[in-house]
C-alpha cells in the first residue's frame, strides 16, 4: 500500500524511540533515571483539579473552535504582565503547543518553503515542518558558544528566496539558550528586512535563571504583524497531559485564516480548558518557587556534568534542558549500552541522543540532551550514572 | 504577510460560520433551535465523570503517544463485538475523530493525490484533505435516491491514476445513508481492483434504525491491509467536548509510519482518555435506549419535514442527520432571513446550508442539513418554524 512521501521521510522521535528498550529494562527490576523527556515531577497546581471537579454540566459539549472564552480571557490577562494588549480574536487555543505549531506551519508554508531553525532544535519541529512539506534551513550552533544564534552574519547566510519564516524557541529547548533583548532585536530586524514571519515558541518563558529578564517577542510593536507566539501550560504549570496550548498573534488577517483549520478540527478538550483557565490565573508569585527549584536543579546538573571528563557545555540560562558534547563517538550507541549492558546498584540512566536534533547530516552524534526535571538528588545520581557508564563503555573498548 | 496557498483555499465551516449571527439574535432574547450542529443533548454517561474524579495522580503527565493502554484495551474489547481481533499496535488514540482524519490524509496523500468522496460530505473532510494538499474527487449523490453511492459504474467514473483512497462515512454524515453489506462488498472490490485505501469513518456505528445491521469495514478480512477505521466517543457517548477518537488499522507497516506523526504531537489528553476508557466499557445495552430515542427523533423530524410543501428527501437509515432539498433557490439566503427577519413567538431555527458539503460547483444551493439532536418536541417545533419561515420568505418575494 502506498503512503505519502512526507510520512516516510519523517524520523521516529529521538526522545521517545528508546522508551520500549527502557520499559524492558524496568520490567526486569532495574531503576532507570529518565532524563530523556521534559516531563516535570512538580505537582500540577491544585486549582487545576478543583476547577475540573467544579465542572457541573451534564453534557460534555463541543467548545468554541477558538477556545473557551474564559480560558482566552485568562490568557489575555496573563499576557498583560508582558505589556501585551490582546483580544479574544488574537488567541487561538490549541491541543498543546504541538497543535499550535502544526497549525502555523500548515497555514504559512507552501511545499518547499524554508524555515530558518537554529540547530540543535526541538526535534518535533522537523516533523511538524515536514507535515506541511516545508524545509528546515538550519543555523548550526555550538556547545562551546552556549548555542548562540542571533548573529546577523549567520542569519544572512541561510536566508534564500524560499525563506518564509524564522522559528525560535526561547528559552531554548534543547539548549537552554536565552536570548537577550538585544539579540531579540537582531532577529526582529532580520525578519523585517527579509519579510519573514517570526515563530516564537515561549513555553518556558518563566524559566530563566541568574536574574535574567522574562520577555516575549510580543513586546516588539514594530513586528507585531509578523510575530506568532506559541504558549502552553505543559511545562509552566506541570500539566503536560492536559494538552492545552495556544497561538497568539496580532495579525487579524492571519488569525482569520488559521481559524479555518481550527474550525475544521472543531475544538480542544473542554474539561482541560476549564482547568487551564484556573492555571493561567495563578498569582505570578507561583513561579518564584518553581523557578528557584529549577535553577537549583540546573546548578546541580551542570556541576555534575562538568565533573565528567571530556563533557563540553556552557551553563544554560533557561528552560530545563542541557545539551552537551560527550567524550564518545556515538551518544546513541552509549545509550543502548547504558540500557542493555550497564547498571550500578541495579540503576541506570536514560537521555535523548541529540543527533536527531540536527538537520545537518553528520553532526550531533556525540551530543545528548538531558532534562533536569527530577529532584536535585536524582539529577545528581542520574548524571553520576552517566559518568560511570561512560567509563564502563570505554573500558569495554568503545570509542 | 504571505500565507500558504492551502489555508487560503480553505472555506469557513458552513456549519459554524453563521454562529455569530445566531449569537446576536439570541442576545436580543430570541430563542434559536440549533439544528445546525451535531451536538447531542443526551447526557454524557456518569461513568465518564466518575472515572475522571477517580484519577488521583498528582502530576498530570504525558501519556503514551499511541494512547493510554487502558483505553486501547477498552477499544480492543469493544471491537470484539464486530468480530475484529485487534492488538494495541492496531489502535492509535487521537484528539477526536478530527485528528485521526488529519493524520490519515497527511500520511497517505502526496500533493495532488485524489480522494474519492461521496458528496454531500461532512464538510470538514475538505479542510483535512486540503491540509494534506490532496484533492477531493466527488461522487455526486441525490436526495431522490437516498444519497446512494456504492454503485460500481459511478465509482469507476471518478477513479484516475492519481486516486489513492476512497473515503466513506457510514452511517453517513450529512445524509444518514447506511450501506448494506452488499454495498460494502462493492466498495471493497473496487478498492482492491484499483489498489486504493478505504477510509471508513464509522463514528455513528450504533445509530442505525429500522432493524438495520451494525457493521464495520473492519469485518472484511480480504481488505484488512487497506482499511483504516475511524472511531470517536463524541457522538456515540455524547462526549463531543472530550475530543477522544481513534484510528484502527491492521496494516502494521502503516501504523508504524503514522505513529511517527503521532509521536511528534506527543499524546492526547490524559484525563479525557481515562474517561473514554470507561465509556468504551459500557455494556452494549446502553445503546438500546439511545438508539430508540434517535430513531423516534428521526421519525418525528422526517414526518415534520415531509409536511413542508416542496421538501425532497428519503427517510435516512442512520446517524442523526437529514439532508434534503428545499423549495427555495438558496438555503443560505433563507437561513439569513430566518435569523435576521423571521420569528414566531420570538423563536426561530438554524440549520447548516448544504452547499459547502459539495465539491461540485453550483449544486446543493437549495439543500440543508439538520441534525436531530434535540428532543422530539423541539425537533418538531424547529422544523415547523422552518416551514413557516419558508412561507414568510416566499411571501416577502424571495424565490
Amino acid at each position: 500500500m502506498r503512503l505519502s512521501d512526507r510520512v516516510q521521510a519523517m524520523q521516529n522521535s529521538p526522545i521517545r524511540k528508546f522508551n520500549p528498550m527502557a520499559e524492558e529494562v524496568k520490567a526486569q527490576g532495574t531503576k532507570v533515571y529518565h532524563l530523556n523527556i521534559g516531563q516535570p515531577d512538580i505537582e500540577t497546581p491544585s486549582v487545576f483539579w478543583e476547577a475540573i471537579k467544579g465542572f457541573d454540566q451534564k453534557v460534555l459539549a463541543y467548545a468554541e473552535s477558538g477556545g473557551l472564552p474564559e480560558l482566552q480571557d485568562a490568557i489575555i490577562d496573563y499576557f498583560k504582565r508582558f505589556d501585551m494588549a490582546l483580544e479574544r480574536k488574537n488567541v487561538l487555543i490549541t491541543s498543546g503547543g504541538s497543535e499550535a505549531l502544526t497549525l502555523v506551519f500548515l497555514s504559512l508554508l507552501n511545499p518547499g518553503d524554508e524555515v530558518i531553525v537554529p540547530e540543535p532544535y526541538y526535534t518535533n519541529y522537523l516533523t511538524f515542518i515536514q507535515a506541511a512539506d516545508g524545509v528546515v534551513k538550519p543555523i548550526t550552533t555550538y556547545a562551546e558558544e552556549g548555542f548562540k544564534y542571533a548573529i546577523k552574519e549567520r542569519l544572512e547566510k541561510v536566508v534564500t528566496e524560499k525563506t518564509k519564516m524564522i522559528s525560535i524557541v526561547n528559552p531554548g529547548n534543547p539548549t537552554g539558550c536565552v536570548l537577550t533583548r538585544d539579540e531579540m532585536r537582531v532577529i526582529c530586524d532580520f525578519a523585517k528586512e527579509h519579510d519573514l514571519w517570526i515563530l516564537a515558541d515561549e513555553v518556558y518563558r518563566e524559566f530563566v535563571y541568574d536574574g535574567r529578564e522574562m520577555t516575549s517577542f510580543g513586546q516588539f510593536p514594530d513586528v507585531e504583524d509578523r510575530v506568532i507566539v506559541i504558549d502552553s501550560i505543559s511545562k509552566r504549570f506541570s500539566a503536560c497531559g492536559a494538552r492545552i496550548g495556544c497561538l497568539v498573534c496580532k495579525n487579524e488577517e492571519y488569525m482569520a485564516q488559521v481559524m479555518k483549520i481550527a474550525m475544521g478540527r472543531l475544538c480542544c478538550p473542554t474539561l482541560e480548558m476549564v482547568g487551564a483557565a484556573a492555571l493561567y490565573r495563578l498569582d505570578p508569585s507561583f513561579f518564584n518557587e518553581v523557578r528557584a527549584e529549577y535553577e537549583h536543579r540546573r546548578n546541580v546538573s551542570y556541576d555534575a556534568l562538568k565533573k565528567i571528563p571530556g563533557v563540553v557545555c556552557e551553563k544554560p540560562g533557561g528552560a530545563f534542558y542541557i545539551t552537551c558534547k560527550l567524550p564518545v563517538e556515538s551518544a546513541e550507541d552509549l545509550l543502548v549500552f547504558l540500557l542493555k549492558e550497564f547498571k550500578e546498584n541495579n540503576e541506570t540512566v536514560m537521555y535523548a541522543p541529540a543527533e536527531g536534533f540536527y538537520a545537518t547530516p553528520g553532526i550531533g552524534k556525540n551530543e545528548l540532551r538531558i532534562a533536569y526535571i527530577l529532584n536535585a538528588d536524582d539529577m545528581a545520581r542520574g548524571i553520576a550514572l552517566l559518568g560511570k557508564g561512560i567509563e564502563a563503555y570505554k573500558a569495554a573498548g568503545n570509542k
